[in-house]
């Protein structure tokens, strides 16, 4: 397409979060093909430079697209009939010896096939879409296997191929011990640091490696051997840590240099200084607190404190946070662990794309990437403050427009 | 419309949950009208009865339209700047020098005209039914003027004409103290009583009457004075009551026959069996419990214990729960007050209907209403286990189809 026939595209008079802050007054924002070119205060906004552009009305609040930094998109089976048998009164014995819990979403990822998870998929990322969300990262997981990773892999990515958002994949194969490896956790391990990783890498199929760092899925040295063979085949690493304990996962993973480290509950002022100097970013997940009904909350004060930089994400996945609404996070991650409503949503724009390594992505500034979501209401606050589907009133991808009322 | 020209409407294989309960085995289901007119197991079903119907499709899950029972959508402002002003550091006392709290609202809803309040709860009811309500109750209480409350009122009832809601009324003068009458609350129930509830009843605009019973609002004498004012004018009752400790309310409300008691965390076993007694339906607002971050839960299991039945409901609101998604308020109950997921649907279905005095509505069996919810879902408790907007397939007001994907 040549320079001439982009579309240009004008909002008028418009609040903007710029991915960082609340603009002080209302804006002028011109869009270009996939850029925005233009950003100036009414006040300043000369009308001769409206000619050609695409009016596309006056009022409201544009944001970035929303950056969902951390799920879990891709899985077989349900968990609906567990959570009602817990309920109802079952005892976590009982829905182990039914086979609930997280290898029941194994058992059924492995025996879906591709074009079964991709359909189930779907419309769990099509109720991101439609709130809001233009850049997703989807983890592998529930495979455990070298075949079925790589198959949760490439449904990721055959996502982003069929929907107008971006997706970016990572490798969590250090999710959970397979029954296969039942009491061989370092065997497992060496699977996916010897096999699961080359084969992911050679076929560029994840953009980056997780871990779980718990009591209940792998130790802080096990987890210290996958990052060595993320790093020897050059791709970034990310944990799940310090969720439900302070085992010292985030310290060590900020030393490798994570992108981030997500959940954080237990993380000591060691942690902290460690991600502060590694340019870690903190993904608070307030999903899996609510959904678990944890008590212990992260340490936002510190990590404000020390300039951490936070995102917030869905986690969405089957288990503890079966929630597929990114508005919604920025809701909990308010009212729950006392985030502002600009910390909220810069964690769901600017900050969640620093913590997929897309610098610069989750802003609206001139020569950004034309991911924006222009909303029907006054002040981004509201986003965080009420729960309510239905107020977005444009999403750009790329500069596309893919939804309008 | 004669009886052979009624449109017949015809699912397969559907899961049900009838408005009390999920229906064992999938089911075929025939409305014709306004009505359904036939419930039976699919593997009695007979496809001879399918001549002249539309095909509604096979699978997924059919509920009742659901029922909010507790609302206060119509109202004016925004309440978002003091939601982050709030969790920007600012105390109490600078959010009231600022004019926040629920005064600020009652000052912009007497400030807006009819037209005003009925554009700005369009939306919020709009999201309500995209999300599966077909009934609705919406309070005054923000006017705390006779020609403002009634003001509401009509607005209430204008939302039901232009939309395909059924809108029930509450007149809500005991709400708040206005600050005319900052000294004199005696005063001011004088008014409710003495020209509210006979002016509403006279204009048949409120289907109830209800009051706020609580330290911060009227004590139990001032609330016994509404209800008998209610009844002299043959206006059923209802209570905001043992929300924020224990005053009695509850019993004395049951006393006086009340169709519901909402919030209810701090009721204590004589209000448990005064409700049971007096047939009054426990509200339960797990929005509100969230949003003030409350930590006194609902006594959930001596209501169960004792009979009582418990409704679920937004109770959307701009201050305490501006949260304005039903199936959002289903997972709030099962996760924070540990309701099963058949409760709570029967919370926002059949007992909703009844804390309305709507006998028999809420439910799916032959003869009822066809207000019905048809969801790309497998069990009915997917609907309080997974937050995902999207998933409404089908809703049906009256017999008339009036959302399809
Ligand atoms: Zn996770
Ligand atoms: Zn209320």
């Amino acid at each position: 397409m040549s320079e001439t026939t982009k579309t240009r595209r004008l909002w008028r008079d418009i609040h903007v979060f710029d991915g960082l802050r609340t603009l002080p007054e209302p804006m002028a924002v011109i869009s270009e093909g996939a850029r925005i070119v233009s950003l100036v205060p009414m006040r300043e906004f000369d009308e001769a430079t409206v000619e050609g552009c695409h009016d596309m009305g006056r009022g409201g609040v544009m944001t970035p697209g929303l950056v969902d930094c951390h799920t879990h998109l891709v899985f077989g089976g349900s968990r609906a009939d567990e959570f009602e048998a817990r309920l109802e009164g079952a005892s976590y014995e009982e829905i182990a010896r039914r086979g609930g819990g997280i290898l029941s979403t194994v058992t059924a990822t492995r025996e879906a096939s591709k074009e079964q998870l991709l359909e189930l998929a779907r419309p769990r990322l099509e109720a991101l879409i439609a709130d809001g969300v233009t850049t997703v990262e989807i983890k592998s997981g529930y495979g455990l296997t070298v075949e079925d990773e790589l198959k949760m892999l490439r449904v990721a990515r055959r996502l982003g191929e069929v929907l107008p958002v971006r997706v970016v994949t990572t490798l969590l194969g250090a999710h959970a011990l397979p029954p296969e490896f039942k009491d061989d956790s370092d065997g497992y391990i060496d699977l996916v640091c010897r096999e699961m990783i080359p084969a992911a890498a050679k076929e560029g199929l994840a953009d980056a490696v997780d871990v779980f760092c718990e009591k209940i899925a792998f130790s802080v040295a096990q987890c210290e051997r996958v990052f060595e063979a993320a790093e020897a085949h050059g791709l970034p690493i990310k944990a799940h840590a310090e969720q439900l304990s302070n085992l010292g996962g985030t310290a060590m993973a900020a030393r490798h240099g994570a992108l981030s480290a997500d959940h954080i509950e237990y993380l000591d002022d060691a942690g902290i200084q460690a991600m502060r100097q590694a340019g870690s970013v903190a993904v608070i997940l307030p999903g899996a607190f609510h959904t678990l009904r944890e008590t212990q909350q992260p340490p936002i004060a510190a990590l404000r404190e020390a300039g951490v930089p936070m995102a917030v994400a869905t986690d969405a996945n089957p288990g503890s946070s079966p929630l597929f609404m990114p508005t919604l996070m920025l809701n909990l991650a308010c009212t729950l662990f006392r985030l502002t409503p600009q910390e909220a949503l810069a964690g769901m724009t600017a900050h969640g794309a620093t913590a997929l390594g897309l610098k610069g992505g989750g802003r609206i500034q001139e020569g950004a990437t034309a991911d924006l979501c222009i909303w029907d209401i006054d002040t981004p606050a509201a986003l965080a403050y009420a729960v309510q589907p239905g107020r977005l009133r444009q999403r750009l991808f790329q500069g596309e427009l893919t939804h309008a009322v």
